[in-house]
């Protein structure tokens, strides 16, 4: 049985605007959030088909999620994203209470928590 | 203020056998999804440079979850999902707790929750 955590989801469709100043500065982001404490890992997908790209990131309790929100260099992202780079986001931050894995080799669910 | 709802975060790779079968059931998964009681939503992306697909929906509880997972042509679907379509995945459930959301046209962040 492993602690609860919590995922951060966010979901967003882009303008279109700026992709390599938004692609640089997602690379940046990404290698800064590794950087928190608290963070537990990241999940990322943007759909070529919809448009629609879906980041979920983890983290061991809200202190860490507060703390990250406030970053002052991913304060100027979230702010650009706004400004730039985002038509529409949406941001869930959800406690994780059940956590199941399953891999093809070993041929079995198995229940983390 | 809304009422707190649940997340189901499922990430996944495919093992790319029988792509149109998986195609096939997962149209008729989402559309019976939508059919049940409880259910509030779903996001879905899968990007093409890692494969990974990321699948969320949305619950009112975890009664309706339940409800859901033991439903019996879903149950068909997870069992071929295991045999056939799906090298590995996680399956998370979450609570959501905070829930925001903002447009570019209203150019304001709303917090629903």
């Amino acid at each position: 049985m492993k602690e609860a955590y919590y995922a951060v989801i966010f979901t967003s469709i882009q303008t279109g605007e700026d992709i390599d100043g938004y692609n640089a500065m997602g690379e940046r982001i990404d290698a800064l959030a590794k950087e928190q404490d608290g963070y537990l890992g990241m999940d990322n997908a943007r759909d070529s088909r919809t448009g629609l790209g879906i980041t979920i990131s983890y983290w061991r309790d809200m202190e860490a999620i507060r703390a990250w929100r406030g970053n002052a260099e991913h304060e100027v992202a979230q702010r650009l994203g706004k400004e730039v780079w985002y038509q529409s986001y949406r941001l869930r931050v959800s406690k994780v209470v059940r956590d199941y894995s399953f891999e093809k080799d070993s041929n079995d669910v198995t229940a983390e928590m």
